[in-house]
């Protein structure tokens, strides 16, 4: 059912970066709509350690006032602009975490637009060059704005809530899976560092698409039986000494989605890699912190460090239509929108203290 | 010319760590002749940039006294083992930095020794578990006694003396060269960070085997005209700020023979990478330098960074072959064996002073 489009969105912002962990619900212009855009009433916004990260200030100061951070979102569309041809009124969509690129050079014409070198444009925080850089605003608000491009239709089949964590946390780590093993599994060996939000929906997903191992590595055991119901195999906890030395030349891609690197010792993760096997990271940690490897460890073994971000909309398309076929749901925290519950979900989150993603719901019943 | 095997080996050894830019001539007990040994009178040796890390102590402590490095040996055959079928009396060899590993592990059995798990012995400073971890001795030696594999045939029409730092330095580049590129590098844009021993062989080698533009990265323009000699298409200063901006999406591989990396800042080689790109480092510096990059350089490109560690018997003698079929030869300078000669090669080439790779040669002269 489609409803009017507000003049003023709303949406949960800190006052300053010092209070981040209290957002409270303002009111701000959106960009304007162009001839490619939509506008969505939202109904459930993931929350991704990158929500964590921005309002903390880790990843550097904010890029305006009230600044709203949200970006797994999933609403109807309500509104779109003369040139859209790929969503209609009443269409249930989500969006992740980018918001805009060129569509136009060679990354973005080959399912590669979030390596787009002209911009890539966040889907908040970020400045948008098709909106005079207007700074976007994220999904913990009523309503959201965005290039018909990057909304995907959600399958009728899926719980819209649970799907939510799919666009960012899913894609991101969905993406560098698909493309280092070339969607072929099945004599795979995957291992998935990091037991948090991506980490739990990269066990589901390397388990999903039939690997042949999927090992968790967890910095203790406390995650084991969740591992093994996500779909894990076998649980390594690094904080074990010596762990390496049993698994030598097993891993084909080990996927790293811890959200800090700052005490993890990455060589021995390098050394248990096959001569073609990938240690992929995700993991976008605080400014501050550099990865560093140890030169000999990288040349004795032959290993390669590979980065990943996000990924296309074709991926997201895919992922989705994964999770409907095989019946499946990331495990998530429902937790209904208003400034308690964003209180919540931003201060648990950025301890990790969650099974595995926070989803806030109930948009319908604070904004009506 | 055949000649008797003395009972003690010479070769030049610093008397210890402090004066390794004084080696002396000193005698030494060879390890025994094993069934698959062969055993050499050297007629030349390259001076690596390792000989240096490694008498410097860069690499830690000296694994024995009197300890001679020297690893780009050329030698005739003067004595085999019982089970030697691959050599004989008066051939012309040459070894490189690798003088043993187990040859029945998965990785020895498919020309990956270089990465064996078992053992990998290096040719200098390194225990040989087959002679009861004797800690091995190097080339800049009268003699040098060998494992039958790790010794290649060179071929009759290149000259023996240039050709020894293709064994160490020229492999090194090779085979990142081909394995990353395919061996087709026909539409591949190539780069060679650092241009010293190693680099001058890998512009050579990129340009031998055909590829489509090769740049050599350099700290400062002072080599342009002789890395354009090489076989460089052109060369990009490092030193230059913002160099990165005019080559996004241009190379297929980095290949970093940079001696050190403590003041590179190696993020905007990652920025100009293809997607599917990757920066290859066979850098082996000082052990307290780790390798440090920004996380975010890493995603936001998608880039891959990966080692390499010397190359495979067979890829040595695929590299010689190449050098005698096209007429090339790497730039070294011949400094004639002796207190003096051993004292200027190891002092200059650790200030990487040379063009571009010193050969001790005329070994019969010093020793009969
Ligand atoms: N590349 C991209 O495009 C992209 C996209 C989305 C998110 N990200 C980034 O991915 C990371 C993970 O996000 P998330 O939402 O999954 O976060 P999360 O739910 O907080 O999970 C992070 C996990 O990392 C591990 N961890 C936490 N603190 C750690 C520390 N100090 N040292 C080592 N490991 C630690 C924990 O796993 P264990 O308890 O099992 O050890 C934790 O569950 C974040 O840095 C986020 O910004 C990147
Ligand atoms: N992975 C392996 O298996 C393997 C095998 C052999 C050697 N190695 C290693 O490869 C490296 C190169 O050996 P090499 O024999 O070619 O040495 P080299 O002849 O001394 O050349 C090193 C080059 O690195 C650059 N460089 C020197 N100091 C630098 C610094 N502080 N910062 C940045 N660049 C610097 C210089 O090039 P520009 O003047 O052009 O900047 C120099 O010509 C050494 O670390 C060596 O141990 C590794
Ligand atoms: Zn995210
Ligand atoms: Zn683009
Ligand atoms: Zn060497
Ligand atoms: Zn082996």
């Amino acid at each position: 059912m489609s409803s009017a489009v507000p003049k003023k969105f709303s949406g949960f912002a800190p006052e300053s970066q010092e209070t981040w962990e209290h957002p409270k619900l303002v009111q701000y212009d959106p960009k304007p709509l162009l001839a490619n855009d939509i506008t969505i009433k939202v109904k459930a916004c993931g929350v991704c350690g990158s929500d964590c990260h921005t309002l903390s200030g880790n990843w550097g100061p904010y890029r305006r006032p009230d600044l709203v951070v949200g970006h797994e979102i999933v609403g109807e569309v309500i509104e779109v602009g003369p040139d859209v041809t790929e969503h209609k009124l009443g269409d249930i969509v989500a969006i992740g975490a980018q918001s805009e690129s060129c569509l136009d050079c060679n990354r973005c014409k080959s399912n590669n637009e979030q390596y787009c070198h002209k911009f890539i444009t966040g889907t908040y925080n970020a400045p948008s060059p098709r909106h005079d850089n207007y700074i976007t605003q994220g999904g913990y608000a009523s309503h959201f704005r965005v290039h018909q491009h990057f909304a995907v239709p959600v399958p009728k089949n899926l719980d819209y809530e649970a799907a939510a964590p799919l666009l960012c946390g899913g894609l991101t780590v969905y993406s560098p899976i698909v493309r280092n093993l070339n969607y072929d599994l099945s004599d795979k060996v995957v291992g998935i560092i990091g037991i948090g939000g991506l980490g739990a929906m990269a066990l589901q997903i390397s388990h999903a698409l039939g690997a042949k191992k999927v090992y968790a590595f967890s910095r203790s055991d406390k995650k084991k039986d969740d591992a093994l119901k996500l779909g894990a195999d076998e649980l390594i906890a690094t904080s074990k000494k010596g762990w390496s030395e049993e698994h030598l030349d097993e891993f084909d891609l080990i996927l790293n989605c811890a959200s800090s690197g700052k005490d993890a010792n990455f060589n021995p993760f390098l050394r248990v890699l096959k001569l073609e096997g990938k240690f992929v990271t995700v993991s976008a940690p605080p400014l501050s912190e550099s990865l560093s490897l140890f030169p000999f460890s990288l040349l004795g073994n032959q290993a390669t460090v590979r980065g990943s971000a996000i990924g296309s909309i074709k991926e997201a398309k895919e992922l989705l239509k994964l999770y409907a076929d095989k019946g499946l749901k990331p495990w998530i925290e429902r937790v209904p929108i208003s400034e308690e519950g964003v209180h919540e979900v931003v201060t648990r989150c950025y301890k990790s203290d969650v099974r595995y993603r926070f989803v806030l719901t109930d948009f319908d019943k604070l904004f009506g």
